[in-house]
């Protein structure tokens, strides 16, 4: 992976940064955020504008360039990938680390007195707006909006927005019809006297019509806003994708309807101007509710008064919360999936070790080859990460041609990698060892197989939240000195976006709601060894009830059931340094796996990777 | 523990708050916080204004009174306490249960549109003023501040604000001189460039200064101000304790000194007119850093442009942190706390079993009695919770005539204690039973002793803050169903406050410092069975660095060394529930107990409680 030379690129920026054709007065700096007018994760390459003026492509990551500066800061999962990518001209700022500057405390330092820092009022969360705009303005700068995007004003060659087909969600899927969606949303919004709703994350919009789409690689979403009345329903969607008669069929737009639930169909770019129209139209007292997260440009276009921010808005907790048919499609999904890992790890068992011809990519390549066979495969539900020796330390790492590792009997493999299937969405990672690992190499995996079942098999309260799960991940580690610079788990949605809020498990999540049955998220603690290797086991789970001995307060409990059902590798595991409760978990999942998967292999008739997967599980036996 | 009828007292506020001899317009509802106009937690009869309005005298409490409501605010600690000890005029509000309102929700529930709410400026915190505020104003109402406390006018027979001799603490106690402290915080002030220091909190004042006094109760403070410039030292005090001599030589009062180390003594009461002045002259650019805990009232005199507010203090911080003269002193007034236990537990063996005259308030004065034995003796360092049976599970119980059990053989006792010695504060918790504990209260105690051996011997890298160990206390607990509802550790000053800032193990401490080697916390979760019996088992220990087998980026790695040296009652242990390894450790720390308190039995010829120690010292054996 050789950097992105961005002298040129930085010079056309800087010049713009000054052009009275797009800004009013020159901005002495210019903050080019991670996201979208969405504020989406992952992005259309529309709108990778950070990757196009930095050369750094990974999921997070803001950067800023002043006169003299430019910098990006990112946290510990991409420190390695984007000291990769990005030239001399930028400044690496890890997240995380002590003595890193925020970006607000950067700016004052470099700056001169009284500069203007613009930013794309479109781009830019409304939250982070604010704290970055008080800040400057109490050092004696400002925060401007620069209406046209500076960084699309120098792409020359920059894609169109992505406008492709919906797929229509029948109930077998949702469980739930958009219109029950639409009623429940509505009681919420009547539960806070709230009479508008403004859907602005990709996801939410998906989830609540029941739709999904291609216009963003990995997250099955389309670019459309929405804007719920309690009579009324504006869905935002540019392109002729709504002429396609089951997508009319499924929003019943050609039918005769309550008005509450029909709905009317705007462009894409309109949003801006209704929701001025419809915030100039208020009474007194009536508010429109808004995620926090929303863009400044959107907030701004309801008046302050008449604004009801929440960080997560209602679509999103009920969206995290799966229900009958979510789960069991989540269930059904993870099977198909373990059962393309079972063909995959049994197929590079028998390359890897005679031959030792295959590469990162092939093995990606591989694996999505083994998923596309399984019923109802739409696409991967994000880059697989194919990782072997060093490159398995960078942690999200994505084999490039120019970084191509051949997997060898000598090194440590990493596979984090999942699919989106109609009825789910899947997300695992397994380390394995072709040859035989040294007894560090066992040594650190079983540690991060202890925190993994130390989350996993946790029982916990109702109303716990999810970052105080955390330090059980890292505990086995922290007391050899050993730790990991990214969070435990996130939340997955149901065939939708493979990260997903409210909840989630991190040292860093203090604003998660508490975890809940049915709540879905990822166990996925790691080690990571520059230059040498890198260790991770993840699954996906869901939030079930415990029983318990007891029953503090009438609180219930909780604890998580692995819906991931792939081996880990026993041949990896320093059974000495497990519990006996370790040792009898292990085993119990993998003879879960065995079960289940065993079951599905032998359906599918795919029998020698049922005789790989019988092999693998194996029960340990602690001596 | 009858309740305090305050029908006739209620009556009597909500007519001073609208009367216009205290205030410019009537307010429909007046706030009464906890505590003083310094934020401390511990305060003096004067200032108990909630505690005479309600009859609830918890450390932690607020008071809304409004024209038809009135609602008590607290957290579960005080749950019970503050459910026997207030009348039917009052509504307690639950802290930490999921459907108890905001104090700000409540107040938008029940207040007329258009409402006032009134406040002392000098009892409200900043950063609460500037939330309350808000959220009241996005409601259509106001907070307003009522400068004549509105509690003050009808208490009638209120307490004089104390005003007793200081105590001068010399360097083998303190380690730096009070100059070397205003020269570190001076260094401190000129790395962020701010050139004024205020010093709002009781503590940070004593601590500044070298200084401790008994204005408060428990906690060896006085009333005072500090500003602190970078050429002038300001202290306000009122009386003539800096009459004595001892003093005014401490404080070189009477020296020929630079002109930066001359300290202005100014009386107490003139800190808002001093600061307003300090204010108004300040050019620009200059800042004045205060707390954003300091009260509004002092908050308010700086212009907001001139406000460097922080929720740490740099003075909060390094009095955290114990140098090795402050770690000595606290080893050796441990040392001494423990001898005094021993003596009374041995006491209490005696006098329990044969003879069952021993209630909770003879338990806690004989404590007090053996502790007073004890050189350096002081004072208690708060209220002691001495409970048997059912009293035990009120978390912050203190025996009063009415409620005093008498210990026997068939309840479990609690003993929460602590002192104040001039080298050091202390605070340990140990339950007992004196007869044959049921296998159901040997299983919870042993819970709880396993959450804290799991915080107490836990292994994390350094910058790792204590809410993140918190889930640690409660694992044990949690897989059988079982909660407490309070956090699990407190910082705890040296011969200062035994609870203060700005470290904590909390599930609800997001705001902590990080640990560092030094400082002290306090180690004691707990289980509590309403109408039952309470456990709690606390140990004070001080961060220290951690032996590790690998130093991941070369963080380092911290862990705690117990400074409480008291034997955890063995016969409460059911230990088959123990792993080897907490048998171990409990096995060490009694072996430690008997070495170090031992000796000290043994050079004060107390041999009767050194027998005790001895029997309660035996070795687990797991079977």
């Amino acid at each position: 992976m050789s950097p992105k030379i961005t002298t040129e690129l930085l010079k056309q920026l800087r010049q713009v940064m000054k052009s009275p054709k797009y800004v009013q007065e020159p901005v002495q700096a210019y903050i080019v955020p991670s996201g979208d007018a969405h504020q989406s994760e992952y992005i259309a390459p529309c709108d990778c504008r950070r990757a196009f003026i930095s050369g750094f492509d990974g999921s997070a990551g803001t950067a800023i360039v002043t006169e003299q500066h430019a910098a990006m800061w990112t946290d510990g999962r991409y420190f390695l990938q984007a000291a990769h990518q990005m030239d001399n001209n930028w400044t690496l700022m890890k997240l995380g680390l002590k003595d890193t500057p925020t970006q607000e405390d950067w700016l004052v330092s470099v700056l001169p007195e009284g500069s203007k820092v613009g930013v794309d009022p479109f781009i830019i969360p409304a939250d982070q707006w604010k704290r970055m705009s008080k800040a400057l303005r109490s050092a004696g700068h400002d925060l401007v909006p620069v209406k046209e995007n500076l960084i699309d004003t120098i792409w020359t060659d920059r894609p169109q927005r992505p406008c492709r087909p919906l797929i229509t969600l029948d109930l077998s899927y949702t469980g739930v019809s958009w219109r029950d969606k639409i009623v429940a949303l509505r009681s919420k919004m009547a539960e806070r006297k709230v009479p508008w709703f403004v859907v602005t994350a990709l996801d939410e919009v998906a989830w609540l019509f029941n739709l999904r789409g291609s216009d963003v690689e990995y997250n099955p979403v389309f670019f459309a806003y929405a804007v719920i009345g309690m009579n009324t329903i504006r869905l935002f969607i540019d392109g002729d994708r709504l002429m396609d008669p089951a997508v009319r069929e499924h929003l019943q737009l050609d039918s005769t309807l309550e008005p509450e639930f029909k709905i009317q169909v705007m462009p894409y770019g309109s949003i801006l101007s209704e929701l001025q129209t419809v915030g100039a139209s208020l009474s007194p007292k009536e508010k429109v509710w808004i995620s926090d997260k929303a863009s400044y440009a959107l907030t701004e276009a309801i008046p302050k008064a008449y604004r009801y921010l929440t960080p997560y808005t209602p679509i999103c907790i009920a969206k995290a919360v799966k229900n009958a048919s979510e789960t069991e499609g989540m269930r059904r999904a993870h099977i198909k999936d373990a059962v393309a890992l079972c063909e995959l790890f049994s197929w590079l068992e028998k390359e890897v070790v005679p031959k030792g011809t295959v590469t990162e990519i092939i093995a990606a390549d591989k694996a999505e080859e083994f998923r596309s066979q399984q019923k109802d495969f739409v696409e991967l539900s994000f880059a697989t990460i194919s990782s072997t020796g060093p490159n398995g330390a960078i942690i999200h790492y994505k084999p490039v041609p120019e970084t191509n590792r051949t997997l060898s009997v000598n090194e440590i493999y990493l596979l984090d990698s999942g699919a989106q299937y109609k009825d789910g969405t899947t997300d695992v990672t397994r380390t394995m060892h072709f040859g035989t690992p040294s007894a560090y190499e066992k040594e650190c995996f079983t540690y991060v197989l202890k925190g993994h079942i130390a989350v996993s098999a946790a029982i916990f309260p109702n109303g716990t939240k999810g970052h105080l799960l955390d330090s059980f991940a890292r505990s086995a580690l922290w007391d050899c000195g050993l730790d990991y610079l990214h969070g435990t788990g996130h939340g997955v949605g149901s065939f939708l976006n493979v990260h997903e809020g409210p909840c989630g498990i991190s040292y860093k999540t203090f604003a998660d709601e508490p975890l809940e049955a049915g709540m879905i998220v990822s166990d996925e603690p790691g080690y990571y060894e520059d230059g040498s290797f890198g260790i991770r086991i993840e699954n996906v789970v869901l939030v079930i009830p415990a029983e318990t001995k007891y029953n503090f307060k009438n609180r219930g409990s909780l604890t998580f059931e692995p819906l991931t059902l792939v081996p880990i590798q026993t041949k990896m595991i320093d059974v000495n340094l497990l519990t006996q409760k370790e040792c009898n978990w292990v085993n119990n999942y993998h003879q879960k796996c065995r079960e289940v998967i065993g079951a599905e292999l032998e359906r599918q008739g795919r029998h020698e990777a049922l005789q790989w997967l019988i092999r693998e599980t194996e029960p340990l036996m602690r001596v």
